[in-house]
């Protein structure tokens, strides 16, 4: 099993290492989201390189080269996606001493797929063309089943040449790309968006948990629901509420899905760039709140649809 | 021109007459709604007879025969329906010295279309079953444009053999009839799906808002939305954003549609019952608190889509 | 034991009966506030009438005369005072067939210190006045704790005449007397004071936590707090943090006090009010739903200080 | 007139190089808050040198001698004293080229005025401690009023010793030094008591609000809040209501005090740590975007007691 498994490993090198000219991917951060695309672009074709903190985490994309830093990472490929926790981290990776800026190439195109904030997004977009190179901000949506099923959505911000050279292989991890606007447009696009996401299940599950103590059958009430107005993607896709719906986080006790202390953190980004524009955010700002008093419930490793069963309460 | 219109009263009421023994229809409180309802029944052939507290009310409804009680109204129908401003009335209209259960026979059946406490119409429900009436609630959706349309949704609450006597009839005024469960599930079920809408439509706005103001594209921002999770009958049928929809509130300065301080009034009724029965609602409670903050600001009379106005501020 | 008891009733029944002329007071409600009242009316020498719909509760007034009816309770008195749970209970205990209205003379002052809606209470004004008895709303402050001490508040609203003549009586079972303005300002200047209460005990709480989660000394956070801007009663009587006094319910698992319950009940009466009158209460009414999560949490029976323990969540 | 202000000008130069051995205090940030405090060292007898990026706020201190750089001002003194807009600038002001650690002595206590994130504090402490200087964190409260008449709070975070050390300087400034803790400890005391004052603001505001709404005479209901549990600092010494108490910011429309849009700043800190630590501040997130709201609606730059004005709306 180790021997297989060291010879493939060395086949790969050697072929990696033939068709160097060739390579053309250098994906950098290849944790949960990342090792699924990574290897997404290894079955369609690409020759990737990656770079991760974490020597296991490198070595569980199969087909891949690792190497020792960023700018090895980066250097000699037509693409350098990052994939990351955070802004700080993204900066790091970019401009460090042996970062993506030191290694990567003009014709290079440089995608982070991380989500981050927003401003950071922007200046990140500032220094990547001071240094000649072009970037796109680019989140993602569709968690980990969808970047192992290859149907992300990008929400993308920069330059329209750039979108559209990028659009060939975000589209070998994705099932859709949607040019958001200029430098940042992806990342507030991301959190406009999931700040509807987390505004609207609390709203569904507050609803659903009233009806179904007023002694309404909850079954009946979402398909009330979703005949009306009240409808919406949480409730006719994503519904909180146990035993209505199959393949949903409710249904597997809020196991998968997109944890509690995630849509968190999105939260307090969308928070951020309200405060540097002075836009209002009262129902995102109290969803923002109940997710992380969940938290001290021990919901925040569970998925944010696990609200239904906060307001159960426990006695 | 009054001539013809007083001719026109004349042969109704003498029509009516002679054919009073198939008279079939009830109707109490021609309002905005009840107006456009009744117009509907007559419209599909039904002889209606016509009860309000206002007469000017009474003689808009073309080929209707005014009533001088509730009592009087409802004797000799198969039909009862009822479509009135609150419970309080409600209540009154039916127990009255002159009221419908003085008047309607056993054999009709009595449908309260207004929207009201849900506690209150299951006492209705009570008060009409020891009367040996059966009863409906079955509050719509839709507003004045489905009334006129005939397009309504019933939301139904009460006996299965009774929503099925019922169906022919509502679906002379709407398009859709739901039963929701047991007495007061139309209300529970309405006041839960509005919950929703009213939530969802503060999340939108806010999203948007910010969108914008971090200079977004709002046509582009809505566009993602709607291919993504944010996505709901708001974002999609509703938008409160000018100039991204046509014939809707927000393409025409807010004006008809559904005001603020029904929804406001909607959420009132909303938090009555989740106090009644423990439920919490974190997000309901506090949208409730924006539309009526907003009519300290003049947007009581708005439709609730303003809620994107509101949030814009003044300066 | 028993015998003592039965000889000391009797006893006091003869006595009664032998002054029944000079009997002055009738107090209906003797609950676990009003026991305490009537008895402190008692001590100080007041012939004192009761009525419970509990007989234990109305023996529980030792001294006291049990009546068979509010009527029989009200009749031949200076003073009738009630204390009841809600507004729905005063209005059928003055108005009913055997009500407070049929029985009292024209020379008592009727005196309601139950917490009620206040536009409750300026319906009872009214029907007061109709039948010609002065009528005062007059709700407390301070628990159980100042019933049994003798120390209540009573934030009174009528008229001035009233109010004077019940100065006295209400100071024997009370240690201050403030005369809030005309019908229902009692009640009014209790839901705003503890409205106040309730949003600052919450903000309070949320600091203390705050400080201490960030590694501060919780002592020494609350002495800066009352030396500063922040200071409040709350914060130097009634701190919610366990060790930072004594004889608080914080000090003793949350017991005692005022119940999470009964502050969520005044919070629903002072949305009441605000509904009515257009006043939007965003912190109020948030503060509101809090105590109500937190009853599905199981505090609904302890102090309201409890959010303290509330926030600090369970794992 | 001008003739005489370089006079003096000249004088004090002169005065303070002959003193020059002598010179005890850099203070760096003479702003609003830093000039009244400058000149109250200068009045107790104190030397001092002052650094600003504005010439005007430098000539502004009467009696101080203006620096090139804060390295200049550093250099030579006991005490180095920052008052600046936010973390960033200290950080910066700290550590640049010609930064503070680059021009004190060992010998010298650097005291930080400013308010900034608590998490900063602590990282400078880190960086004064690795250079082998004394740091405290030591923000203040009591507005541009307590820094004209030296009546100023200090909160406190640090050594032991070296709050002992700075007491007799911070005293000639204030009148109250409070030790809150170690590292960080001022920033998050003021941070809790700011939460504090912040959310109260809004219960007594939106409580006298609704009192005045339903008919109360609003100076009875003050007087009754503050003989009750609802008192505190607000209802008492700074109360919202304009014709309630002289010498406030609401008898003066709303102007001087404390600007809505700092009281702001400093909740987007509280929420910063909040996050930061895991503890829920429900409402002091909502207070927080209660004040945004206002900023939309003009009162970013009134005193945050306005938000008793934005509660009254506009039709």
């Amino acid at each position: 099993m180790f021997q297989n498994r060291l010879l493939a490993s060395v086949k790969t090198i050697q072929k990696f290492y033939s068709q160097r000219n060739k390579s053309d991917v250098g994906f950098i951060g290849v944790g949960n989201m990342g090792q699924r695309m990574a290897t997404n672009l290894i079955k369609k074709g690409r020759r990737v390189k990656v770079y991760d903190v974490s020597k296991a985490a490198m070595e569980s994309v199969t087909g891949a080269l690792p190497c020792e830093s960023p700018q090895e990472a980066a250097a000699d490929v037509d693409f350098v996606i990052t994939m990351l926790p955070d802004g700080d981290v993204v900066k790091q990776v970019l401009t460090a001493e042996n970062g993506v800026l030191k290694g990567i190439s003009k014709r290079a195109l440089l995608v982070d797929s991380s989500t981050i904030n927003p401003l950071t997004a922007r200046e990140l977009h500032k220094t990547a063309e001071d240094a000649g190179i072009k970037f796109l901000d680019a989140p993602v949506a569709g968690g980990t089943a969808g970047a192992s099923a290859g149907t992300l959505t990008f929400m993308v911000g920069g330059n329209q040449d750039a979108v559209k050279a990028a659009q060939a292989i975000l589209l070998q991890m994705g099932g859709n790309v949607m040019h958001c606007g200029g430098p940042g447009a992806g990342q507030i696009s991301k959190l406009c968006n999931n700040m509807i996401v987390a505004v609207s299940m609390i709203g569904v599950a507050e609803a659903m948990n009233l009806g179904a103590k007023m002694g309404l059958d909850v079954n009946t009430l979402v398909q009330v629901v979703n005949t009306s107005t009240g409808r919406c993607w949480i409730s006719e896709k994503y519904n909180p509420v146990p035993g209505v719906m199959k393949n949903v986080p409710s249904a597997n006790d809020y196991n998968g899905g997109f944890r509690s202390q995630l849509m968190a953190k999105d939260l307090a980004l969308a928070s951020s760039i309200a405060i540097s524009c002075g836009a209002p955010i009262l129902l995102g700002s109290a969803a923002h709140e109940i997710y992380r008093t969940m938290a001290a419930y021990g919901y925040g490793n569970k998925d944010y649809s696990s609200i239904y069963k906060f307001l159960q309460g426990q006695h």
